[in-house]
């Protein structure tokens, strides 16, 4: 596909003016609501609803067809069914329209694949993006434009939604309304036959109203751009993505529904976390989480105090710290300093904060107080039990009178267990955007998400790790191999791509006689491996044909011997044509990891990473990145498999060299990046030695694409 | 401490009189609110105020001491300052009362521990028992009685529950009412001097009010009880628990709360699981459970259905559902048959069935009935997102149609997506008892909740494992070490105990001489190991002490030859018993596994299984139970760990002898549950060979307690 000048995202946000082809007079229909919603959203821009019956439409001319408008039009939206849908596309062709919504379901999603690709070709070609099909619109604040066929109340700020199902973006306008949560944007991507979650960031990254960006996602097609858009756009403002097909049988569910595979979750999972990417499990955590990002200041620092009138809640919330990252601050000084005045002799100055159960509101206010103005508390959490003295009728007023304080520029998440007069109170403090949650575990998730922002945010930029290869050397081997029709390589071709990346593969020589064989033994360095090279013997060790940890010239001299006799013994008419000489690696000084690398349908060039065999295989112990990959991220990823310990060394072992893991990733993904013919790489194992003592790997195996890339 | 005729726990929930020990006059106070709460809730029992002052309080006369008092006491509630609390149970003994109720804090909370327990060794030595202190007290439907100090109006209903944490205790009178959950009771164990959970569970298992029992525990005691109790109780009624301090830091701040060290999450957890008690993460969740346990009916197979009209939610809770255990049906027959007719043509009828957001309400109620009526299916999961033609208004009266109408004896779990007014019907929805979630999630968490409870209920009851092992002869070994004033045992009376148990060690025997060595050689079998016997050479190696892998005769006379020449070159004067020899053990044969078995502080007898080393080690991939143990349950405890996989035999390995494991747990467990001299054995490694060629105990390592038990 071709695409003739690609037009600027912004006239999908801010288009100037706006056709509705298939717009209608009868009020049910899809046709009518589009139009109202943007009549009734206040759009400054130029309307044109085409119906070939004409006449007028919520006080519009309507037009017969898109020829009789005058003007230049940004976006068409397109309502008309299926079968007018190409139709309706070439005749925003002839009049240059930029981006088209369709509107209309019945393509890929129902199997109709190839329609759907034609029109998106033919718009390509035409100058034309496409956002769709089956989709229920876009809306926009930054247009001021609602053309969606949901609810034409939109509440106006700071987050913007990429949602990949329909039914489930048009709730979200009406759930998030409901909790109070405004919105920059909202966007169905339905099909994502052209438009994607990546173009839209495009957009999103500068959009000042965004705050905040939401993406629901159940399957990804150009999964190399976006992760470039992410890493750029997480730096700026937090991205938080629900996916769901997170379980074999969801997967399976997402296929179905959606006709496109999603990735292996873990893939996705690992992806999102190099990108900054906030994941949220379900719905209501990751509006919790949107609405905390848009109401709540960024944490400075790590150090967080739980102030609380009961132990048992403070207990819970410790664990719930733990489980969503968040730091409790413990220097005994600082405490005391802090609280001390604040907390009744029975109460406890360590972090979790006990006011106990005799505490009133003037107490625990006090306590905030003398948290918020502490230089070395960071963050809040406040909690409470509704208790005769704890008088929940004062809550709203002196949470909001905390909350709202410009001074108090720390981020603070409030959470009470009571009645339902205590219920009545928590609902008005939320109308009042302040931040209380029935159910502590929620505002923790809050304040755990904040402080992966914050981490991920403060983090210095740094660049993807480059890494020198001799891809000259890997591509004349590729050519050797697509020579030979194959699309794998051979041991010793693998071998050679190892070296020419700077992967260090054990020594080995083939020696044509015994002179040959000595003299590469000694300059490979005893002990080695002897084995016979002859392509009539399969099973060399059947045949006599292999000698381990030969330590000198003799034990040379008398293995090659043997092993002549033997494998002419086997097969008197074997050619031989000669033994490979290798070094005789000490598998057990080292430790066993498993580096595989491949081109994911979904997200590109890809790498994961794990301890060897059984590790992997039965433990599932693996984790994974995308290239490019920066050396941080790569150190990362070696130290976030629960064996790492191993090697740390453990049982008195010494630390292994975990750099050389570290540039080995980087050296396969390398050869990932530069050489686009090679689609597989699996090394396995790499066997890891002491620190310093580097790294080796025993066997590589390499697959092609299919199709051709060099020639 | 000695408990003369321990009275009834009945007399704890239906006291047929009550006396408060500290009534007082002025409103604010406990005494004055524990008189109103227990005259208000309509108690029908006799109410006696103890005040020094008398005169008359809320229309009842305020007796100046217990001695004044002319009928029976069963239960007294004890509101004086701590210090004259001692006093107050004496007088107690002296009126003969059942149950004292010490609602007055200052004991063991604030380090005193030495009056707690004078307190409750007196008023057991009394035949008095005692709840508390430190607490709300106790509200029981049974006995019409609220004495407490906390909300006057409780709900009744079918939901007990017993808590450790008072200011939790009293929120949650408040909350379960807010969210419409009746109490049968609700019990504040505070600092569990005498009366603990399992002693409350004796009452409840057979109370009919009782549907469900929610428990939120700090630490535990005596676990041996509770967990006796629990696997009876659950059988009948669910369980809930929420435990605290489940993270380390949790763990720190519980323990500096309650001054009770929690055992290891991880332990209790596993035992928790064992007794089939369903535990919560968060006070939401375990409400929402309790809720659903007793509005809902229990499903009666596995086959669970989702009804949706977006395509999305339902990937999304499909998600869910792998997350809680529910099992999805797909028996696509069974489905055709049942939603053929209700499902448009654009929807899926497999599951989730997915109607599209074309459907109205009536297209989704008959969808759910023909589930309802489908033989087939056992649970309904509804999902929805609103819509323009999802009218949400007709919400309320179509899913109380369906789940109220008696005849539908499935549970049913709704969950809706939408905007202010969905929120508004949901809200009417629960009112009405209908069990709708505006988060999926929590709805399925409940369902969930529901299938374990019917997997453990439905399993068999299966009696204790009986094993049959030797104790006199450990016992006798016991007391030889006990002789030697040792807290732990030597090998070969590590190796005695493993023998009178049954766990095969490797074969060995000690040889004076060189015929003895041939002749032992020859009865082991070979190949044998050889190792000096020496006590003036510690280090075998060094000295030349040791001979592996000897094979035949020749070998032996080679071997006991060169030790001795070794040994005597070592260190001339050495005194040399004999030579050891012993089966030589194939460790790479098999599988290298961990049982290690001890008296745990809170459970008693407990046992831990894992992969060897560094499975357990670094992977932390083990298992717990307490003894008694069942063969299913030891069958379930190998099988749930991770490496799992390498027992049943990877990479063409053949299956591992699990049996011969279980029957090593078994056996581990009768020597620590008959020989109450011994708190800790680990055997370490226990090599598991194939299937029907057994395991080998290597290694174990046998402690005793620290006081003697045998004699």
């Amino acid at each position: 596909m071709t695409q003739a000048n690609k037009p600027d995202i912004k006239y999908l946000f801010e288009p100037r003016s706006v056709a509705i082809i298939g717009a209608s007079h009868s009020k049910g229909k899809i046709g009518y609501k589009m139009v109202e919603n943007i009549v009734y959203g206040g759009y400054k821009g130029k309307i044109y609803p085409i119906n070939p019956k004409g006449g007028e439409m919520l006080g519009l001319r309507a037009y017969t067809g898109l020829d009789e408008v005058e003007g230049d039009i940004d976006m068409a939206c397109i309502v008309v069914p299926a079968k007018y849908t190409f139709d309706a596309v070439r005749e925003c062709a002839r009049k240059n329209v930029k981006y088209l919504v369709v509107i209309t379901s019945g393509f890929s999603e129902i199997g109709n694949r190839d329609e759907e690709n034609q029109i998106v070709e033919f718009a390509k070609e035409n100058g034309m993006r496409v956002l769709g099909p089956n989709i229920f619109g876009i809306y926009s604040a930054g247009g001021k434009i609602n053309a969606t066929f949901g609810p034409k109340d939109i509440m106006e700020g700071g987050v913007s939604i990429i949602t990949q199902s329909g039914a489930l973006g048009i709730a979200m306008i009406g759930k998030t309304k409901a909790e109070n949560i405004g919105l920059s944007s909202i966007i169905s991507l339905g099909n994502k036959a052209d438009v994607d979650e990546a173009d839209l960031l495009e957009y999103l990254v500068n959009e000042e109203r965004t705050k905040v960006i939401m993406m629901y996602i159940e399957g990804i097609k150009e999964g190399e751009r976006l992760i470039c858009k992410l890493k750029e756009i997480t730096r700026k403002k937090p991205v938080v993505v629900i996916k769901s097909g997170r379980s074999k049988r969801g997967a399976m569910a997402a296929a179905s529904h959606t006709g496109s595979l999603a990735g292996a979750d873990e893939v996705f999972s690992s992806i999102m976390t190099q990108c900054g990417v906030l994941r949220a499990e379900s719905i209501e955590e990751a509006l919790n989480w949107c609405k905390f990002f848009t109401e709540i200041p960024a944490p400075k620092g790590e150090n967080c105090v739980i102030i609380t009138n009961g132990g048992g809640i403070g207990v819970m919330c410790a664990d719930a710290c733990e489980k969503y990252g968040v730091e409790l601050y413990d220097d005994i000084k600082t405490m005391k300093d802090a609280f001390a005045d604040a907390v009744p002799p029975f109460g406890s100055l360590k972090n979790p904060v006990d006011l106990t159960g005799g505490a009133a509101i003037e107490d625990y206010e006090r306590c905030i107080r003398a948290a918020l103005n502490h230089k070395n508390i960071d963050s809040i959490i406040c909690l409470g039990c509704e208790a005769a003295v704890f008088d929940v009728d004062k809550l709203p007023d002196m949470t909001e009178s905390i909350f709202k304080d410009k001074r108090n520029l720390k981020p603070i998440v409030f959470s009470f267990v009571g009645g339902s007069r205590l219920e009545e109170k928590i609902g008005e403090m939320r109308r009042r955007g302040i931040p209380v949650f029935p159910e502590l575990y929620s505002g923790v998730s809050c304040l755990g998400a904040a402080y992966r922002q914050f981490r991920y945010s403060k983090a210095q930029v740094e660049p993807d790790a480059v890494v020198d290869i001799d891809a000259d050397t890997i591509n004349e081997v590729i050519r050797g191999a697509r020579a030979d029709d194959r699309t794998f390589l051979l041991a010793h071709e693998s071998s050679r791509v190892m070296e020419a990346a700077g992967i260090i593969m054990p020594q080995s020589r083939v020696a044509r006689n015994l002179d040959e064989a000595v003299k590469y033994a000694e300059s490979i360095g005893y002990p080695v491996v002897m084995k016979v090279v002859s392509k009539d013997i399969i099973h060399k060790s059947d045949a006599g044909g292999v000698a381990l940890d030969l330590d000198n010239k003799e034990e040379i001299i008398d293995a090659y011997q043997a092993i002549m006799r033997n494998c002419k013994a086997y097969k008197a008419d074997a050619l031989i044509e000669g033994v490979e000489i290798a070094e005789m690696v000490n598998i057990k000084a080292g430790v066993e990891t498993i580096i595989g690398a491949r081109i994911d349908g979904s997200f590109g060039p890809t790498v994961m990473f794990g301890l060897g065999g059984i590790y992997v295989e039965v433990m599932k112990d693996v984790t994974f990145r995308s290239f490019p990959l920066t050396h941080r991220e790569a150190v990362k990823m070696v130290s976030e498999i629960k064996s790492y310990a191993l090697l740390l060394g453990v049982r008195g072992e010494k630390k292994k060299d975990i750099n050389e893991v570290v540039n080995t990733i980087l050296k396969v993904g390398a050869i990932l990046q530069k050489c686009s013919d090679i689609s597989d790489i699996e090394v396995n194992p790499l066997i890891v030695y002491e620190e310093g003592k580097g790294a080796k790997a025993l066997d590589a195996r390499i697959l092609l694409t299919k199709s051709k890339v060099v020639e």
